[in-house]
């Protein structure tokens, strides 16, 4: 069986096409500027192809019908026909209260997608019109399943989702603590358990997803009980271009000195602070670790405010799970940046983690074990994998 | 030596004075409704006398000589000149980054307060009026003294005290984290390291002040190195009717969903939400507890979250510090709120809190150890004090 996995924003489109007998990737590819001058596609197949073409691409529909050809086209295809084709699985951010899990797609399931689009409304507009796309081009026979990054998380109790402001707005707007990254804490959490040789029903995990967006979750006995995103992405702590949670003084303070907009103030928060805020670099952590390497003292600090934060989710949800069997760290900084981990250790080491310091360089990029023979809480490097999550959901749900 | 301590806000005025000999309070009492219709006086002496007198004050300097005329009075006074006062020593909220310590009040310290007023715009100018009033009826020669929240706090390192936000606000408004109760929490944590019998240079303590307004700080070797409130005191976790940290876009949405301006999101989030906002009942606890008792589900939840939140403070400020020996209660909710204490011990049990679970039914209201013998961090209810530690300050400074 083939599946096509599906992550679209509003002006762009990932894809690709898994084939679920050896969970491989047979091609990939994205379509961007979606809807804007200098629209493109790039495309890549298992076998080595690859090409980049600028295509006019007015909407999804055009972009979709991009991604057919690249999967069919002469040269670099990798099918002989749609049918090949058993299923598409889209990736949906925000699936509120009202998906707790993957589902196929009907009328009503894409209605409650676009209802809930007051939740998200830089998210689930893009994967709206990318369903409707995908039926258009791929036709109404092949199946369409929606796994939301949110479901993950429908586990977690009151206490930590309900945020103390009047109970009124809960009622009225569902504002409340929803999660997101679900199938990347999903997946890293299964995969950890497996690494420890326990059911996941009988451990306590941390699972730190630590990208450009960034989440730190609790799961215990294989449910959330904890995540640190909530309303939207933009809680926790800070990420590349984020604040995480604040004062919310801080929030008004600035709208009143600098006369702001709400609108314009979440754009402040959601694009100009963390690291790319303290930093005043960049938003792309390599650039802030060349800075820092370079010497600029707001790049050292940035980190320093980045790794104590990490480390302080820790302890509050070694708490919350009343102690902890395994951590792992994934995603673009918890795999690849060393220090981070290095440090963020050195941190919990009062819990009980025994870092290997030779381990966690030479597992960087890679996976692998980094605490020593005998630590308390044994913490992993795993590379995620939220596609093949899609895949096996997509895949799960058309089999019936 | 007697030192009178004053805590004014805008339109009320505490004061106590204190004999340093033994350090006992001779008279207290409190002017409420300054400026307003009912202003009145209550005053009351350690000999038991008091009274209760409506009096018009237009200012604070009537205030003053309320306060005045109560301290001489034939019946309820305690003093027969105000020659027996030696000096004056005022609380003030925000202290910024200009006061790491007490200070002798002097024209440029003044000033110095006065310049702080748009970071705490609800409490220095009361503290301001209330400093040149005082001056006005006691007099140039009568030595005041400045003790700052805040003062407690400078010693926190920058990746406490830096918010994720771009750096020019900082620079720009000083926007950061100062914290405040500091003189709760340097009370607290020195009798704290008095009853672990250690030098406090030699601890690693977590000082839990919880009341109307809650903080939480981590103190190590005695000297502060983080703390929940920031910017201002609605930062940290949930309060009588303060929120605490949010998603700021919890803030946004709000804002935009009920179009309000900054200055009613302040109201809404400084008064209207904490234990009051989640239990629909009251900001006062007894009140929750009372609803709770009744079977309110909503004044249940509102105290789950309290507790789950503390605890995970507790949690993360045990690994800012790498380990803790002690932790302390104190305040209204710390001192008095049996449940809280039990609910919070039992989460932070698996990081070394055995509760001796009727020591801490025993020391409500009074204070002592709430651990069994042999638990790793030892917890105590220790009644804080902030008006001891304004007037000791006030004597040390003004005995040079």
């Amino acid at each position: 069986m083939k599946v096509l996995v599906i992550n679209a924003g509003s002006s762009s489109l990932k894809y690709q096409l898994m084939d679920m007998e050896n969970e491989s990737v047979i091609a990939k590819g994205i379509c961007e500027r979606i809807g804007m001058d200098g629209s493109c596609i790039k495309h890549s197949t298992q076998s080595g192809g690859n090409f980049v073409a600028e295509e006019p691409m007015v909407d999804h529909t055009a972009a979709f019908l991009q991604v057919k050809n690249a999967l069919l086209d002469a040269k670099h295809g990798v099918i002989s026909s749609l049918d090949e084709v058993s299923a598409i699985g889209h990736r949906i951010v925000q699936g509120g209260a009202l998906f707790s899990e993957s589902v196929l797609i009907t009328d009503e399931v894409l209605a409650g997608i676009e209802s809930l689009i007051p939740l998200a409304p830089l998210h689930n507009p893009g994967h709206v019109q990318a369903i409707k796309a995908s039926i258009g081009v791929f036709g109404t026979a092949l199946p369409q399943v929606a796994v939301f990054d949110t479901a993950f998380h429908s586990t977690m109790p009151q206490k930590a989702f309900i945020y103390p402001v009047p109970y009124e707005y809960y009622e009225k707007y569902q504002i409340r603590r929803y999660g997101f990254h679900g199938t990347s804490h999903y997946y890293v959490s299964h995969m950890l358990a497996k690494a420890l040789g326990k059911n996941i029903e009988d451990t306590k995990l941390i699972t730190c997803h630590i990208g450009n967006g960034s989440s730190i979750t609790a799961v215990s006995g294989g449910k959330v009980i904890d995540t640190s995103m909530g309303l939207t992405p933009l809680d926790g702590f800070m990420m590349g271009s984020r604040s995480g949670a604040l004062d919310p003084s801080v929030v008004t303070f600035i709208a009143e000195k600098e006369n702001i907009s709400p609108e314009q103030m979440s754009d402040l928060l959601n694009k100009k602070s963390g690291l790319l805020g303290v930093s005043g670099v960049s938003s792309d952590d390599r650039d802030v670790c060349a800075a820092e390497e370079a010497g600029n003292p707001r790049a050292k600090l940035a980190h320093e405010i980045l790794f104590y934060q990490i480390a302080k989710f820790i302890g509050s949800y070694y708490v919350a799970l009343g102690g902890c069997d395994g951590i792992v760290f994934t995603a673009g900084l918890g795999e690849n940046q060393e220090p981070l981990r290095r440090k963020v250790c050195e941190y919990i080491a009062c819990l009980g983690v025994d870092l290997d310091v030779d381990a966690n360089i030479k597992f960087n990029h890679v996976g692998g074990e980094i605490t020593k023979p005998g630590s308390k809480i044994r913490v992993f490097i795993i590379p995620t994998d939220e596609e093949l999550v899609i895949a096996r959901d997509t895949k799960r749900i058309v089999e019936g």
